[in-house]
Formats: C-alpha cells, structure tokens, sequence
C-alpha cells in the first residue's frame, strides 16, 4: 500500500514541501512507495514554490480511508488533520510544533519531533548523506519549506540547524538566499485574488483559551498595507467565520516581515481584553501595533490569555 | 534546574537503566544537569543490574511538581507517569512504545519514537560518537536493558538494531551476552520474596478494552514452575488488587522466556472469554498456555479482545 504523506490542512509552504521531501525518501530511499498529499489548496507562497521548482502539485484529499497508510508531518494536531485520521495506519510523525495529544497508533511507531523552525530541517537531519541523492526539486523545496518557516532567517524560531542546513542546500543548488527568499515572501504577500474568509482562514490554527474558542490566525505578509487597506471588511468577516467554524472569536495578526512587528484587529471588547492581557498593550481603536510579534508558536500562542 | 529523567511506574531494567544512561548523556555530553529518577522499587532483574555494575539506585519520587523540568523515556502514557506530569515542564520524550495520546507540552520539546525493542538502543542511536565517551556502568547499564527488553533477543519485539548495538556493547565491554542474559533472568526470576499483590503489580500495564478495564500484567521468568505453584494465592488475590487499582480485572501471563510460551491464569469466566476470543484457545481448568506468546506489547495488547 502506498504510503500518503501530508502536513495540516492550511497547505503553507512548509506542509507542502516537506510532504513531498519525505515522500521521495521513503519511496527512493528506504523502498517503501509514498505519495506526497495535500489537505487543501496550497497558499500562494507555496504555489509558487512548486511552480518554481518545476514540482507536480501533490492531489488534494479531503479524508483517509480506515487502514490507509498515512506518515504525517509538520502537525501532531488531529484537530488540523482528516476527521478519520486516528482509523487510518498511522506509521509516522515528523514535527515541530508542541505535542498536543489526541493522536493514537496501533502499535510503536517512528516519531521524531524536534524544537526547530522548520520540519524540512528535521527530514534533512533523518535523510542523512542520502540527501545528496536527492533530485533539485526535492532540495529546492526542502530549501524553501526552511526559508518561509524562518521568515529568512527573521522569525525568533530560527535556529543555528535551520541556518546551517538552509545554506547547505542553498550553496548545492546555486540559490541566492536573500533574493530567493524575497521572491517567496513577495508571493505570499500578494493576496488580492482571497476573499476576506479566506485570508481569515489562510494560515489559521485552533486554541482554547479558558474556555473561549479562538481562531488564532496570521498573515506574514512584506505589504502590510495591502491588508490593512481591508481592515473593515476582514473585521465583517470575522462573527462568520467564527460561527461557520465553531469558534468564539477571530484573531487576525498581521505580521509585517519586514519591519518585524504585528498588527492585530480589534474588532470588539472581548479581543480587546485580550489583546491587552496577552501583550501588556493598550488599544486605541480597532487594531493594535505589538513591537517584535512574528511567530504565533513562540510570541503568541504562550501568552494568550483572557 | 536540574533535569529529572525517568521511565515507568513500574521499573524494570529499561525504565532504570534508561533515566541513567540518558542523564548522564545530558549532564556530560549536552551539559544540561540531569538526574535520573524511579516512580517506584526497581524489580529484582533492575536490582540486579545497578547492582553488577556499581550504580547508585537513583532517588525513588512519588510525583512531579509544577514546572518541574523532566524527560521521559520508555513510556508516553500518561498513566504510568506521576499524577501532575502534565503540570511538569517535560523537556524530552523517548520511547519505543505506541502513543497512547495525553501527554502535552508547553512548546515543541524533543520526542523520540522508534519502533525497536528498548528505550537504550534508541538512546544509543542518539548518542552517536559520544556513546566513546560513556562510563562502564552507562554501557553497562544500556547493555542490560537491550539484553531484558529482548529477553536475550528471543522476543519478537528483537530488532536487528537492538541486536547489533546490544553485540557492539558487549563486545566493548568484554561481556558474554549468553551468560550475562543468564544471569539477569535468574535475577528477574527469583520472585520468593514478593507478595502475591506485588507479583501482580511488579510488570503491569493498564488497558481499556470494549469499556472494561484490564491490567494486564506479565512475569517473565526461566522458572515458570516457582510462580505457578502459587497459583491459588495468586487468584486470591487479583479481586483486591483490581479493586484497589480501578480495574475490573486481572490478567496475569507468565511468560516461560525458555520455552517461549506463556500461561494465563483463568480466575473467572470474564478472563476465560478473553482467552478464548483473544488468543483462539480452548480453555480448561484455570489456566491455559499460549504457545510461543513472549511479547505484551506484539502479541497480547493488540489481540485483546473479549
């Protein structure tokens, strides 16, 4: 049976490159044919990615099958996974974010989490020498999985493995680092053709925080102002998409790559507390500036509360 | 803060070899300060062991406190862990067991998981080069919990890479593997001076099965005989034990490592069900034997039925 491999079902570049990394390696390496699989449309950045390295976008699944031999990576979340995940043969999680729970296997299985920005650094680590034998686009992508999950290098997640690695594989391939990765963020920063749902939604992860569902969602974008420019219809938006997906409230945090800091939208009282708990802010109308905020996992997440 | 490192609830070789080899790893080679821990008395193959070579029994503990930093190896269920483990900063997971969900973490930590027989082949693994670098008792002591683990590689839980590294370490340190195994299962089997409650608790897992709650509990033994002389007493007291720890039933296997079969005590019609549809046996009389059936985690937990 061939093995399907996935990330989480907000497609970014990360949980579409590094499906398609792993799949190589367990088919051409190790002899046991997988498939690279997506669980929704790619974002933009990672869109261009495949277009750029000249990669086939993997088929989009909605569900797995009971029994379906399934490796997942970039997510132990069964809330960001296929309803019938814990029916399916899981045979493998390769992660960086925090263990949640919730996920089960039949029997000892191989897992590998590790604390770095990028779940493309850990493949590179498991592939070992092998990754020489990999072609250019299975390099590329692993590349830019790294590049886009460090913001280059920007985000505080950043680590001296994902540095080094990144270089490694940007020094194989003839890649210029800088211009690359501006290339990428460019992008993920165009985002005319969404709806505003969809921006809500692109690159969104479920919490509680006592008691109260949120939709803890972020935009990384070079072009700030762009959204910005929606911010009244992106705050419409938001009773919407929290009720169409069982949530309390939206958080939209819009994080300016390059000048490093955060907006978020406040669009009523109870993002209002939160806001100002969480950051120790002060809010003044319907969005507030946090000085530093890029990553979700380690500047927001932590010290959400209400 | 120095780092607890511990296993299981009920320490056996593994789960007391293991917290050492990994402290001492962490404090020497990734000077991070570490200490290993028991959740409990180690049973007498464990006993035997630091014992041969010269080890300190690590510091018993009862629970873990708020914020406390630990890493856990040979278990990633919660219920084998100290009550406030969730409240722990736990830092590190490694283990070769399914995962059984329940266990988070504040921030993504590093998790090992492999399917191979014990906890130290995967930390040798890990160790790369630096395993030079280890005391005689940390090999000494990982050498043991290979040896146990595989029963001497007649488990069908053996891998080649237990046997191998289990070889290399032997050969480090000028162990006969034959003799050594010998003597570590005579150790495991001299259960004289346990109690029957203690017999039934000494290598005991909990399991939920169709809503019924089983402990189901192994002695692996080279003198089945000395055990199932105790037969009656044994029976007697699974009532108690199951009472007092929230389970309606006890399964004792005593596991002839030898002659690579295990018996089955059958103190009720419930335990004959299960043995009956679990294991496709016919039982007569209050005990059956399982032919070739070494293994809980391979050849018991995954067949339970009832």
């Amino acid at each position: 049976m061939t093995i399907q491999v996935f990330g989480h079902k907000s497609p970014d570049t990360d949980s579409t490159g590094s499906p398609i990394a792993w799949a190589w390696y367990l088919s051409e390496v190790r002899g046991t044919p997988a498939e690279a699989k997506l669980l929704g449309q790619p974002n933009t950045e990672a869109a261009f990615v495949l277009e750029r390295w000249k990669l086939d976008t993997p088929e989009i699944i909605s569900d797995v099958a009971e029994g379906d031999a399934v490796v997942i990576v970039d997510t132990n979340n069964p809330a960001e996974l296929p309803a019938s995940i814990n029916k399916a043969d899981i045979q493998g999680i390769i992660d960086h974010h925090k263990l949640v729970g919730g996920l089960e296997t039949k029997g000892p299985i191989e897992i590998r989490v590790e604390p770095l920005a990028c779940t493309s650094t850990i493949l590179y680590k498991m592939m070992g020498k092998d990754i020489a034998r990999a072609p250019e686009g299975v390099k590329g992508a692993m590349l830019s999985c790294i590049l886009s999950d460090t913001l280059g290098f920007r985000s505080p997640t950043t680590t001296q493995e994902d540095e080094a690695i990144a270089h490694a594989l940007a020094k194989d391939l003839g890649v210029d680092i800088e211009a690359y990765t501006e290339e990428m963020l460019a992008a993920k920063s165009d985002v005319s053709e969404f709806s505003d749902a969809e921006l809500l939604r692109m690159d969104s992860k479920e919490y509680t925080v006592e008691g109260v569902g949120l939709r803890v969602s972020v935009l990384e974008t070079t072009s700030p102002k762009q959204i910005l420019a929606r911010k009244e219809s992106l705050m419409g938006a938001m009773p919407g998409v929290a009720q169409e997906d069982g949530a309390d409230e939206v958080l939209l945090f819009i994080v300016d790559i390059l000048n490093e800091e955060a907006t978020l939208l406040v669009p009523n009282d109870r993002v209002k507390t939160i806001a100002e708990k969480s950051f120790d802010a002060t809010v003044e109308g319907d969005s507030v500036v946090l000085p530093g905020v890029m990553s979700r996992k380690k500047q927001i997440i932590p010290v959400l509360t209400m």
